[in-house]
């Protein structure tokens, strides 16, 4: 299925080179050029169909947004989404989210969103979860000084594992909510996932956290 | 009902001075005295019926239990427990555990439990929470360097506040779980409170945390 989208998705990809690239190394601290105004920059990490995306940015038009989605099938679902919106402030990138660091210069990021990424549930499949601290030390190169992490899903084991692992990278916790739409939260943008599972009575789990404005004291991100 | 009960419930404490003090402040540094050997030394602050404090006690005779409970009414039924249990272990506390840094001397204690602590749900009571951070900074100089402290609860509201409050005041996570009961805790000894909150459905909240070794660079205490 995902095999006999592919050439169609290549192709859509590839005529519509203003909403979306599949070689983000090229733009490497030039994204800003990509809009129409120059704004603070914000990016999806596993956008999905794209929905808190494309939300995002009509929300926020004093902001610019890049979705990133690293299946093609899926990624043209947002891409079709933007062809009906031509927002002027989204881009879209069709790539794997693990090199962040090829795609976007140091500090060129203000705001980095996960959204029900997926859990890797297996220990041994742990670095490969989008919270794992080999990718926090990624988004800390590529977001600017005390940059934001905001991070939403509806997987127990992922939401804990992930508040050990920023809190043991030295982040600092600004927002939490272990059942979001208990809260009163009136600018949530739901996303595909969030509307699904809330619907099946899952509670959503939320944290806003930034990383510390000196880098002096991170803990080692190889071991 | 609770005045009806003081003048007994004081009688029954002062009876009983190998087992409970309303004067902690007289031991400060001797704590070691009570027990029949000079063993790691927990307290538990707001020890309520002392399910918990008393079952800890008799699965882990190579540790020195304190249960700390203000309210002499409710102290006297962990009292009761012991002079049936007896163990050489176990002391208890009535007073308030606000004033801890008056009981303890620095570094007397090698790990502190909270239970279900009262929630102070109106942000202007945020203060009187057991895990704000005027706490925080007494439990941390009563504990040796790197003391743990372990907190459950179902509340979600003071759990969510507390995970900032501990994030915030630099302490280390080693464990969480946002639904205890549905994890393979084998060791977990049940609280009243858990008894009764997790029979209702209620998921039950848990931290592990310990604070930084080193000290300086801990926020101030005092804003
Ligand atoms: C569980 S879905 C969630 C989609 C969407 N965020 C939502 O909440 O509805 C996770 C998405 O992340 C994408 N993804 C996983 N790993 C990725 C990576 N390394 N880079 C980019 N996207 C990734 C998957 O293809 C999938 O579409
Ligand atoms: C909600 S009950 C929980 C009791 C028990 N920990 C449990 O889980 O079943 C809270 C207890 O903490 C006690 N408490 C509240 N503030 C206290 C303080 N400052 N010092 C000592 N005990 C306190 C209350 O009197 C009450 O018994």
């Amino acid at each position: 299925m995902r095999l006999r989208n592919k050439p169609r998705a290549a192709g859509e990809i590839a005529a519509n080179p203003q909403y979306m690239t599949t070689t983000p190394m090229d733009f490497k601290g030039q994204w800003q050029r990509k809009f129409a105004q120059k704004q603070p920059l914000s990016i999806e990490v596993g956008s999905g169909k794209g929905r808190f995306i494309v939300e995002m940015a009509k929300a926020y038009p004093e902001r610019n947004f890049i979705g990133i989605e690293i299946q093609p099938s899926v990624a043209i679902m947002i891409l079709e989404k933007q062809l009906v919106e031509q927002l002027p402030n989204l881009y879209l990138i069709q790539a794997d989210g693990g090199d962040l660091t090829d795609f976007f210069a140091a500090g060129e990021v203000a705001q980095v969103y996960l959204n029900f990424s997926d859990p890797w549930p297996k220990t041994r499949h742990a670095k490969r979860r989008l919270t794992h601290r080999l990718f926090l030390a990624m988004y800390q190169t590529i977001l600017q000084p005390a940059g934001q992490l905001q991070f939403k899903t509806d997987n127990r084991g992922l939401f804990e594992f992930s508040l050990i692992s920023f809190n043991q990278f030295g982040m600092q916790f600004n927002e939490l909510s272990l059942d979001l739409h208990a809260d009163d939260a009136p600018d949530n943008i739901e996303t595909e996932y969030e509307q699904r599972f809330s619907q099946m009575g899952h509670p959503i789990y939320l944290i806003q956290a930034q990383f510390k404005a000196s880098t002096s004291d991170q803990p080692a991100t190889d071991r």
